[in-house]
């Protein structure tokens, strides 16, 4: 007797995290990848005719991969995206791809350099709708090792509005600052020098998904302008000549 | 025969740092610890009469400590100050003792949180005068295990304002934020949190020392305004109703 073969998946987009998912994938899946910026791979009908199929591209072209797959999605498929926001991805999908489809939320927690070690213990943030076919996704990535967190839509996009709203915003002051060469600092400099420089490495595409995108930054920002103003006061008056 | 005696030192301050780095110099020397506000140690003359005498009171007493030791000085006394700013505090102490003591500034990049666990492998900045006892004195600072660096103390100040003034701003600023709770979090928000976390417990008088007596941070300030008005943008105008 032949082993039962792994379930099919199609995965649109090839890109950084699509690349990095990809051997994850395949300890559960057969994937049969598609990405038009890089020929030789399965065709969008094949990988769009899978009953998971997994969109690995930037908020900014979902709609557009969303139009794409929708012709080829079979009745009763599982969609799957991974954007770094929630509401706005999921209510894009809902209004692009056919109703006979059960749509899935989730936001890796982690990418190609957190992830480069391993994905084990990593956390992925889960929206599922209220298909069968969700739940039964969650116990599939916990089988990947990943720490599987569920929250609402919008639960989501409050919460990532701080941890990785601030963290983006105040990378991109911090890196924008012209230092003169510091041989001696403490501890809290160095640590607050590591945390800044994480997020520093990130696409624009990226960050202006986490800082333009969310409306719920707009909270993180107004809050941020008051406590600047507040800390660092008004610039002094120019002196008399 | 006995053992040769430690060489004496007067400590002038028993407050937090004061206290912590007494069992440091016990090491070498037969300390006179003197605070007006703790009284049964050293009368202020016994501890302003010592071939070395250490202030370890924070700016804003310090012009108020000198006078007060100035008539107990010996001729050729060496005086150490351990503020967290160097240009102002020795033009200070040059104003007000008598010429024929020898000034030595330090700067523990420490304190008694860093240092809770021992001393060794810290730093500790030096602004030596031209006189022979601060390089002695450079020495024997070496020998308690500390990595002691040399400055002149505008050249402090400068990278000071920077490594200190930097961190105790956004420390100040993500303090004050009003965050929800946010159970899920990834590693670059954790760092940024544990750096600012460290600096907000430092006293309020030294948060004024390192971000406003310091004339080089003014430069710092109008950088972080620059940049937080291109990163953050102006507020959204009223929606009209």
């Amino acid at each position: 007797m032949s082993p039962s073969p792994l379930p099919s998946l199609g995965l649109i987009g090839l890109g950084a995290f699509g690349a990095f998912a990809r051997p994850h994938l395949e300890k559960l899946f057969t994937v049969h990848g598609h990405d038009p910026a890089r020929p030789g791979g399965a065709t969008l009908a094949e990988a769009a005719g899978q009953p998971v199929v997994v969109l690995a591209v930037p908020v900014a072209r979902l709609a557009e991969a969303a139009r794409a797959i929708a012709p080829h999605l079979r009745p009763g498929a599982l969609v799957v995206e991974v954007c770094s926001l929630k509401v706005r991805p999921l209510a894009t999908l809902r209004a692009l791809l056919p109703a006979h489809v059960e749509i899935l939320g989730t936001h890796p927690l982690f990418g190609p350099q957190s992830g480069r070690e391993g994905i084990a213990g990593l956390r992925l943030v889960l929206c599922p709708g209220t298909g069968a076919r969700g739940r039964l996704a969650g116990r599939m990535l916990r089988r990947l090792g990943l720490e599987v967190v569920v929250m609402t839509p919008e639960a989501h996009d409050r919460q990532m509005a701080w941890v990785q709203g601030l963290t983006h915003l105040l990378g991109r002051v911090v890196a924008g600052l012209e230092m003169p060469p510091l041989p001696h600092t403490t501890s809290s400099f160095d640590q607050l020098m590591r945390a800044t420089a994480m997020v520093s490495q990130d696409s624009e595409a990226l960050f202006r998904t986490i800082t333009e995108d969310n409306p719920f930054v707009e909270e993180v920002k107004a809050q941020l302008r008051e406590r600047m103003a507040a800390v660092l006061g008004a610039p002094p008056a120019a002196l008399a000549a």
